[in-house]
């Protein structure tokens, strides 16, 4: 597969005499693919049954004959207002019981039949009359599921579905009864039909109904773009099928939303992203210093998870090219950002990527986003690297191997820690970020994973935050032990089970034999509440989360101790020995003691790592390093003799990103 | 017309006996109109159509024997309870779909066919009654109209009304379609009654819908307060009808509103609107230094809004005199405010000034904020700085001349700004002040008028924040340059057209053939971050937002430049010749760099300025100036030889006002 | 009475067989009392009219066998979801108008007359069957009435009782109308059947008519507790009834609600009400320096409250013993707190502390909640400090002897304050606190009552913020000070009549014959705004509040100037003989102050007092003194020869507590 570029485009935003002079300049500029469509319905099928295809048709053909490939769009997640007047059920119901209203987009409940009906109805149209279309490559379904909190309706549809997905998963109410815990406040059921939804109760609600009404929603999300998936392969094929997932998305489960697609795509806005997912400890100093590129972990981080979905090469379907609209500000982005990004992505196993978006939008909601082209059709700032970009593509290399680092990572986990993080300034992305973050400042590649999955591979297995750890997730951690992976294992791991009661022997849980470790005590630390621990001959400062270890096996060795707190008993980082490999356990928060506790893993295991300058990350596909200089300053890289450049820009430079093949 | 002093009271608050003493103590004051009867309709018609007119009868006679003038108030701001029991769909709809219920006031809405009928109704008996009393002078109508967000009801009726107002607008939905530009998202309608709301949409509505329904809004409104002041003049001939505004109000369009009233009146509380209109930036710091007083700017701003609405003199209908009760901090007015905001008043183009009000309420909402007497009637702190001002007013003058010098202000440009502000530290009033704030500072007289009204009779014009421009207004303000004007564009102006949509050409739209310059791109810079600009040999630091110009016309002079930021073209302010004037563009937002930039085109056009010390400001009426000294400590004013003392405090005593006539 | 300790426990959380290992280990420990039941209708029973008894019979048996006593809890905070399918009107409505739903607790409304009818019958079948159980030696009602705001409900059946409620009490509209003020903004009503809640009206409600919605949903809460202890005492007489009340719990009348109890008890989880009620200026610093103990006047002074209510020994039905789950951050508690706490409860009148709870939840919303016990049977910290207090506990003594502090608390008063509060900085428990605090930092024993109780045994009576004042309690003081007592009135005391309206005079209304002054203005104050008042020879600053004093007696005392602040008269701090005693008023804010102005009246009165070292607190029960360290250092304490210690730790340790018997 060519490492390749490509756009997304909206043909019916704009005249038909000003859009036809776009095929050639989208070439010229060196994109091969276009993505559009995917928010056409009403121009499509304006009133009910009516279709209009020459539009599309002639745009199809357009770009065809300028040597572009298309990707077509379902306009699902945009039902036209004929379609909701007509059937009001088709809203969602907002967490406050409100409905929401068409006026924008996503405005449907993935529960509700007659959308079900209905989308089934135009995707059918629409791939019936483009499925065999030689221009058209691949499909996208609908657009980002699940954005603006549209993953989870409390509507009476909602309802009663879940009912029906808990009576199938428990049989009894006797089984939902044991699996909730529902002895605890009264809560017992005697028939499914008494269950409510938990949006308005008078205090929390229960966290295992939370929990599985979290994978309910999951599920019924993904069953609807299955159907999707099943009626474009039918009447196209030969051609791909593929979803755009968005940054940090937690809402359903991305491991089970991968499995029938063909290859995954997510849209990258590393500006926009960096003002709602820095954590609040260290947010407000990040943002300022990475305002004008996002943060390079927060976007690697989700190119590796979206790598690792499917464990092969993906796409970028929407790239960030110059300002958004819809963060709380929206920076230009530095002179080089663009480029930056664009080689970080097939860095990270990206084989193509799209930039959203062609021309900016004149009206309506987006009239602040930026696209390659500004309002008039001049080409804008981002329009101008990627024409620097595009020609050297074909230096690069589009191999992929798998890393020997891998990170863990599961929603489930996220679902039950988030409902309740016990602390107001902990959270699972916050708890995850500091492991992938310290992983990556030693110039380590890192490989995100579900921790079901074969983890053969690797050396390095590290488990930030697996909050409900299964006996059949502690048995494919062990067996990698055994045979020799080093194992790191971070507070709150194994609390709970899977239904969402904690492990009553105590966290880790199952993985409690492996750590040879169990949880005496938790700890949680406002900010400024603080202890510290002595580990590695050093004085670390721990914040956030605390445990108290009791160690259960003779062979543990006490690697950090709270050497003068009464608070606790004395270990609070320990390694085990076991079989092959080790079973290391980090009971606390503190971003120095980690950055000192990986090195020793890693070493073990055989891994190379270098504490990187500030600023700077490093990331290897085959045989290419790509260097990538995130600072405002310039870099110094001293680089192993016989390196050779392949392309880039000097990490001398502000942004710089230069492309190396090390001596082997 | 003299200058003159009022006062809001409420005869259905206190005993018959205990009011009876007023009308005489009012007299002695020197007070010369009382406003009465805004709140009093369950008083004036306990039961549907039983009248009780008594007690209104006996109070304007007190108040006519006592040598007072009365102004009427229309009772429709509070519908009584039994009339709410028989329509309760006279309640209006909050912006999160619930039904706002009586217990307080303005419980209506203004898309009550009922409202409108009964309103219609209880007003013709009031002016029936007391249309032609000789006591009764004038009329205001309902009372601060719009206050706690009631412009915009969000219920079927206002929908119903709505639509109907799109069809007469638009005459055909394609009209509709075209200018909200839905073909973004799908957005599309086949017909009118499609078009729901947009207060709960599943993300952010379409922005030109929100931009024609504020219009909707503001239109229902305006023809409500024009039929109230249609049955007035019907039936109380020769008195005039007026409306009491509120500060900084935004919800509807006040020049439209003013067309049909023969004066306006505004209700000045400049320590309460201090607390809710510091800009978040400054603004803790502001509400600290002027916790007692208000800001300056923001009470003259407002003074010249209202002033410039008819281009006349306008009342304050309330003034405050004491502490109010409804804002986040109620503290005490320092010793002299009082004086201080009734001179500033008169000023600013103020002929009455009415204090709220005459004694504290012992009950109901507002038993926290004060009168000109206390619970008990002995005089407070504000009564006694009254009868020390009222005495002197003869010896002011009414006379009220044009200044040299307007500001721009329009309520759809701040509609269409506010609803995108691309940034949270950006606003239309931030902007707005940011120039007017800089101009007062220099000792600048300023009008504030619509884009499209008569500019001709001004020597300089200064557009800080037209975001929406039409070609028409462009063409006055060509004319006004062409003629000698010195015109000054802030930056996002001529951003947007009428409909929403963007000015295709870029900004500023039609304003660039004026300027000389193009937008090339726009910044939204978050708190911190922040860019330099070198101009007039100074370098400046820029914030909150910045353009990067693109020069169209060689007669353009580049003033400030990005002289190191690679983010950004050369030019961040120009200035351009044309006709017998010139055009500056003003690209980025910088406290300083106005403060030098401003004197640049005053000194062009003759207009005397000059920077005032801290806390000071001069504002001139015909030929007298006053000079404010708003800080706490004294003030030392170097004035011209043969400037004369009218009335006044001394400026070396905190919040001193001092009236001079300066020799001519 | 003997000293006692006790347990919370759920037998119907845990297996049988486990449960079953629990009475002996709980006796061993030390423990007498078991609470159990109170959560538990769905397990008693399960469908409408069938009972399942026998787990219950069990567990009773068992515990009676181990020789410990039963407290059973009625389970009305928990109705079942069969029942709530059955009447879905029982679930309560919340401010914003949305039915709360059933799936955590709480989930009823106390206007419900099926819940009434309902809650009669378990009730009643629970009592008939244990009610003379040998084990069975008290009940607890309900749990917790009125957490989670579900002591108001906005349903239309609250709105129906409180037009009853309203008119019972005015018998005729236009009493209501008068006492309610409604001629202010035309409120005026014909008929009870014409008000509406208060909950969703367009800008603030009447403040009378949420004083006496306060008051209806108060009575509606109380009337409901009632009916349960009549039904209780019928079945199960000889039997005490209590229930548990809350942590600075606000929402209903505690005095009233008391009649009917046998005794209080109260929760009491210091760490987590430290995260909710620490003041918002200084709360910060506060949280972080009592993360690990809570405050140790938050604590004592709920003690008060509740030993005050029926001025007997109370109980800690649930005491906090390790972290807790439902609080911002949930650190676990200090070394020694969980003794720390106890001898304070027991210190502060306290019977019985019971802990809760024995065993942490491994299921549903508490599982990151601790207990005597972890997940898995060991025992926690807090268990081993429980072990090493039981045995020493009869070398305590249990006489309770009034104090010579009275310090006065309203429900009324809180409602009228909290409801305006003129400033987002002050509150009625902040204003409170300020007293109570200073006090205590003299070392000073309080008790806590209500204006209305017998006053007559004080030597000091502190009124810190008696915001409404009425004529009999102005005459209760007015006695107590005839006869010797030494009265401290604070700011905002006697501003309102026991309607909502102001006293006409001038606050403090009835008071002001007492004190000799009337307030002539009052000044909320933002943070930073502040003013000096010189007194007892220092200066110091005020916050939050000022008041300018007129006095009007000429035996008043002036004992704090504002020497140079012109806003003021000059009078801030009075005092004024009166009978044998003596009245001062407190017209400021100011903590300095008030440490050096109470020593003034507490010599008057020859009551001991000396300022503690920081973080140290003193509580006297009969003739023994509880010395108490709240931080994390040691501390030396000088004390009279002759001084016996009788149990404790070392105040030299970190939260040392150690009981001596001072000589006397």
């Amino acid at each position: 597969m060519p490492l390749e570029l490509a756009v997304c485009d909206y043909p019916e935003h704009v005249s038909r005499a000003e859009w036809l002079t776009f095929p050639a300049r989208m070439k010229a500029l060196g994109l091969e693919y276009v993505r559009i469509g995917e928010f056409a319905w009403s121009k499509l099928e304006p009133r009910a049954g009516e279709f209009h295809w020459d539009w599309l048709d002639e745009a199809i053909e357009a770009l065809h004959a300028a040597g572009l490939k298309v990707v077509l769009g379902t306009p699902t997640a945009t039902p036209p207002a004929w379609l909701i007047r007509a059937h009001p059920d088709i809203l969602p119901v907002d967490v406050h019981g409100r409905v929401r209203e068409f006026g924008s987009r996503r405005h449907y409940d993935y529960s509700s039949d007659v959308y079900w009906r209905e989308s089934a109805r135009i995707v059918t149209a629409l791939t019936t009359r483009y499925g065999q279309h030689p221009a058209v490559v691949g499909w996208q379904t609908d657009n980002e599921h699940g954005c603006h909190d549209t993953t989870r309706s409390y509507s009476t549809q909602a309802l009663e579905k879940f009912r029906g997905w808990l009576e199938r998963k428990y049989s009894s109410i006797a089984g939902l009864n044991d699996a909730w815990g529902t002895a605890f406040w009264s809560q017992e059921y005697n028939d499914f039909s008494e269950i409510a939804l938990h949006n308005l109760t008078v205090t929390e609600p229960n966290p295992s109904q939370v929990l599985d009404f979290n994978r309910f929603a999951s599920d019924q999300l993904i069953a609807y773009d299955r159907m999707q998936t099943e009626i474009i392969r039918a009447h196209s094929p030969g051609r791909w099928v593929t979803h755009n997932f968005m940054i940090f998305f937690a809402d359903f489960d991305h491991y089970k939303a991968a499995e029938h697609l063909d290859f995954v795509t997510w849209d990258n806005y590393p500006t926009g992203m960096l003002e709602f997912f820095a954590p609040p400890s260290t947010g407000e100093a990040l943002k300022l210093e990475f305002a004008r590129t996002g943060h390079p972990d927060f976007v690697a981080f989700n190119h590796d998870i979206y790598r690792g979905l499917k464990q092969k090469p993906f796409w970028v379907m929407e790239q960030q090219c110059g300002q958004v609209n819809w963060s709380t500000y929206n920076p230009l982005p530095a002179n080089g950002a663009v480029k930056l990004w664009t080689l970080q992505a097939i860095a990270h196993g990206a084989d193509v990527v799209s930039y959203f978006r062609w021309q900016a939008a004149r009206e309506a909601q987006e009239l602040y986003h930026s696209g390659l082209l500004r309002f008039d059709g001049t080409p804008d700032r981002g329009h101008n690297e990627v024409a620097a970009i595009a020609p050297k593509l074909a230096l690069l290399e589009d191999a992929l191997l798998p890393n020997k680092v891998v990170l863990l990572h599961d929603y489930e986990s996220l679902w039950a820690y988030d409902v309740q993080k016990h602390g107001q300034n902990a959270s699972y992305w916050a708890q995850v970020m500091h492991y992938y973050t310290a992983l990556r400042e030693l110039g380590v590649d890192v490989d995100i994973k579900h921790p079901m999955s074969d983890l053969s591979a690797y050396s390095v297995i590290v488990a930030p935050a697996l909050n409900i750890v299964s006996t059949d997730e502690a048995a494919n951690l062990e067996s990698c032990v055994q045979r020799g992976a080093q194992l790191l294992i971070g507070c709150r791991s194994g609390f709970r089970q899977p239904t969402g009661a904690v492990w009553a022997a105590r966290a880790p849980g199952p993985l409690a034999v492996l750590a040879g470790v169990k949880v005496k005590n938790f700890d949680s630390l406002r900010p400024g509440l603080t202890s510290r621990v002595e580990a590695l001959d050093m004085s670390f400062e721990t914040h956030t989360w605390n445990e108290s270890l009791e160690i259960i096996s003779d062979d543990v060795q006490i690697l950090g101790t709270y050497f003068s707190d009464p608070l606790y008993d004395e270990a609070a980082v320990t390694t085990r020995p076991l079989g092959a490999g080790s079973v290391t356990y980090n009971g606390v928060w503190s971003d120095q003691l980690l950055r000192r506790l990986l090195p020793l893993m890693l070493s073990r295991a055989g891994v190379a790592h270098d504490l990187l300058p500030h600023g700077v990350r490093l990331t290897t596909r085959g045989t290419l390093t790509y260097a990538q200089n995130w600072t405002r300053g310039g870099v110094a890289l001293e680089l192993p003799a016989g390196t050779e450049f392949v392309i880039g820009t000097n990490l001398l430079e502000p942004y710089g990103v230069s492309v190396y093949r090390l001596p082997q």
